[in-house]
C-alpha cells in the first residue's frame, strides 16, 4: 500500500514536468525513464549484454557496415568530441574545420588547446560551408590529414551536406569526422556511403535517452590506426573502444542507469519505425511550428531550403514590448520550455522539434505563445518584412 | 490501468536485481532511482537551484568552510582525478604521489600522460604510505608542489592518514590533492583540518547516486590559482567551477538525472544521520563479513587495524575446488554480485560494505556464500594458519 502510493507520488511529479522543446535534455518517454529504475552491476553478464546490445544497435543506425563499431564514452556529447579530436589526430597530421556556426568554432577551440595543427573555413551562420572551397583548401594545402564539420548546426538548425563534403574528403584521402549530435537518428545517415570515418552524438537527442554518456561511430581501420595516439586516459577512445571489445566492460564506471535508459530508448525508436519513421514525427512538429509562428508574424532565420527539422531559430518580433527573459518565463510557466539563441550577428531564439513530444504537444506551446503574446501586449504584423 | 501495471511491472523487475557487494555502482534506495522518473531541461531554474544545492550540501558534508567550493564534473570519477591533475598543475610544477595500489598508479598514468613532471614514492598494498619518507623527499626536492594520495585505496581497502601527510604537505607550501573516491561520505573529512585543497569523489559512491559524474571539493584560493592551467576543454576544472558560480549552469549538458538522484541521495544521507550514522552502517556491514568470513575460513589480506569499513579483500581459499569465476557466479546467481580482486602480489577477491545494504542483506549474503562452498565442496580448515 505505501509502497504503491509511493509509486504513484513519482508518476504525479513526473506529469508535471515542462515539456521541452530544445535541444536537449529532451522530453523522454515514461518507459524510457522506468528503464532507470534499477541498479545493476557494470561487470555484471546482463549489464555487458545490454551494453554489446546497444553497440550493435547504434552501428545498425548508421548503415549497418561491418566496417564500422561503436565506441560509448562517459560525459556530455563535447567530451565525445574531444574524445575523438585529442585521440585519432597524430601530432604530424592537420585539421581542417569546415565552420559555420557556434559547434563548430568549439572543434576549433578543442583542437587549439590539444595543439593540433589546424586550419579552418568560416562561413556565415546561414549558408553551407562551401564545397568548391573545401576541394580548394585540400588541393592547395597537401598537408591535410583530417577533416571535420558539424551536420546539423544546432546554433541556427542549418543542415550541411556531409555527403557531398564526404565525397571531396575521400578523394583527398582524408580522415572525415562528423560530428552528428543534433542529426543522428532523425536524418538518416550512411556512414559507408558518406566516407565517415568517426560520427560522435550523444544519448540524449533523437534516440531519446537521457544524458549521461556520447557515442561514436568509427571506422574499424581509421581507429586501429588512431591507437597510442591519444593526449587524455579518460576521453582515449581506442583505449575505451579496446575494452568494450575486449571483456565487454568500460575502462571507468559507466553511467549504467543512463545506458539501460538507452537501451530501452533504441528499442522505442526501432518500434517507431526507425529513423525514418522518427524524423517523419520531427518534421511534423517542425512543419506545424513554423507555420504557426509565421502566422502569429514570426519569421525564421533560415531560408527553408537550408532549415532542418531538429531545431528552427526565430528572429525576436520587431516590438517594443519584446523581451526574451519575459518571453521565456511566461513560456515556462505555462509548462514549455523554449531555447535562447546563440547567434553571433542576429537577435533569434529557437525552438526544437525533437524529443517524446508530437503535434498535440506543438499544438499547445503554439496556443501558450499566443498567449503569452497577449499577455506582453505584443501584437505582430503579418505583413511585416524582413 | 495500464499505466499501474506497467509501473509495477517496472518495481518487479527493480525488486529482482542482486545485491551488489562491490565498490560501485552500488545498490540505491528505491527512492534516489525514482527521482530520476522526470525530465527537467538543463538549463530551468528548478534544475540549477537542486545543483546549487547539491554544491552546498557537498561543501558542508567536506566541513562546511567557506574557503572550500564544489565542482560536478560529468563522467566517471577517473574523469574528476584526471580534471584535477590536468588543471591544477602548471607546466612548471611538480607533482609527488604517494602510491600503495592501483589507484595511486592511475595518478600517475594521468600526469605522465599530460606530461606533468611527477615524482612517485610507492609503497606494498598492505601498508600505508610513510610519513617519514613523504617528509624526506618534500624537503630533498623543493621542486615538488603539489602532493597527491589517495585515502581508500580500492585496490585492498586501506584507509591512508590523509591528515598526517597534509599536516607534512602543508609545512612544505604543497597544494595537497587527495581522491577521496570510495571514502569521501562515509569516512568524515575535515578539509581545513586535513590542509587539502582538492578532493575528488564521485556520485556512485558512499553518498549512494547513481554514476554519471564525479565532484571536486576545492579550495577556493587554489582553484583561482588553476585559471587558465588546463590542457583539456571538457575536464576544465575551473570554467567548469566558472561557469557553476556565473549562471549556475554546467558549460556542456549535464547528467541531469544523475543529478536528481544524487540529490535525493544527499537528503537521504542527511535523514539518516550522516557520515557518522552512515560509516556506522557500514562498519557494522564490514564487521559481520569478516567475523562470518573469518569462521568459514577465510582470511584478510590486511590486516585489522589498516582495514577500512568500504571494502575488503580476501584471500583466495587454500583448497584444489576453489576457481574464483565459479565461485562469483554461483554467488551472481543467488543475487549477489561480489567483486574481483586487484592485487599484484596475491590471489585475492574483495567484498564491498558501502551502498543501501544492511545488516539481513549482509547475513544473506553471508549465507549464499556458505552454500556456495558447499556447492563447490569446499571446506577450508578452521585452523588453517596464514
Amino acid at each position: 500500500m505505501f509502497l504503491g502510493l509511493d509509486v504513484l507520488s513519482s508518476q504525479l511529479s513526473s506529469w508535471k514536468d515542462k515539456a521541452l522543446f530544445t535541444p536537449g535534455p529532451l522530453t523522454t518517454s515514461r518507459t524510457v525513464k522506468q528503464a532507470m529504475l534499477r541498479d545493476l552491476g557494470s561487470r555484471d553478464t546482463e549489464f555487458i549484454n545490454i551494453v554489446n546490445d546497444v553497440r550493435r544497435r547504434l552501428v545498425a543506425l548508421g548503415g549497418s557496415s561491418d566496417d564500422y563499431t561503436a565506441i560509448l564514452m562517459q560525459g556530455s556529447g563535447t567530451f565525445g568530441i574531444e574524445a575523438t579530436l585529442s585521440s585519432v589526430i597524430p601530432s604530424d597530421g592537420k585539421l581542417l574545420i569546415l565552420i559555420n556556426g557556434a559547434y563548430g568554432k568549439r572543434l576549433l577551440k578543442i583542437a587549439n588547446i590539444h595543439q593540433i595543427p589546424t586550419t579552418e573555413l568560416t562561413f556565415a551562420e546561414n549558408i553551407h560551408p562551401e564545397i568548391d572551397l573545401l576541394e580548394r583548401a585540400l588541393h592547395s594545402d597537401p598537408d591535410i590529414t583530417h577533416v571535420a564539420v558539424i551536420h546539423c548546426e544546432t546554433t541556427t538548425g542549418i543542415i550541411n551536406p556531409i555527403e557531398a563534403y564526404g565525397k571531396i574528403v575521400k578523394e583527398h584521402g582524408c580522415i572525415y569526422i562528423v560530428d552528428a549530435m543534433s542529426s543522428f537518428g532523425a536524418y538518416p545517415v550512411d556512414l559507408k556511403a558518406c566516407g565517415i570515418d568517426f560520427l560522435i552524438s550523444s544519448s540524449n537527442k533523437n534516440i531519446e535517452g537521457v544524458p549521461g554518456f556520447s557515442f561514436v561511430l568509427a571506422n574499424r581501420e581509421s581507429l586501429n590506426a588512431a591507437k597510442g595516439l591519444a593526449r587524455t586516459l579518460s576521453l582515449d577512445l581506442f583505449a575505451q573502444w579496446e575494452g568494450l571489445e575486449g571483456d565487454g566492460q568500460f575502462r571507468f564506471t559507466p553511467p549504467t542507469h543512463s545506458i539501460l535508459a538507452f537501451h530501452q530508448a533504441l528499442i522505442e525508436l526501432e518500434q517507431e519505425g526507425g529513423v525514418l519513421a522518427r524524423g517523419a514525427r520531427y518534421k511534423k512538429n517542425y512543419e506545424i511550428t513554423v507555420a504557426m509562428m509565421q502566422k502569429m508574424g514570426f519569421k525564421t532565420y533560415l531560408k527553408p531550403e537550408d532549415q532542418g527539422y531538429i531545431i528552427t531559430s526565430f528572429y525576436y518580433p520587431d516590438h517594443p514590448n519584446f523581451n526574451f527573459q519575459q518571453f521565456y518565463e511566461h513560456l515556462s510557466d505555462k509548462g514549455y520550455v523554449i531555447y535562447p539563441g546563440k547567434l553571433t550577428h542576429a537577435d533569434c531564439f529557437r525552438i526544437g522539434h525533437i524529443g517524446r513530444l508530437d503535434f498535440a504537444d506543438v499544438k499547445a506551446l503554439l496556443s501558450a505563445i499566443a498567449k503569452t503574446l497577449f499577455e506582453m501586449g505584443i501584437q505582430i504584423s503579418e505583413n511585416q518584412e524582413e
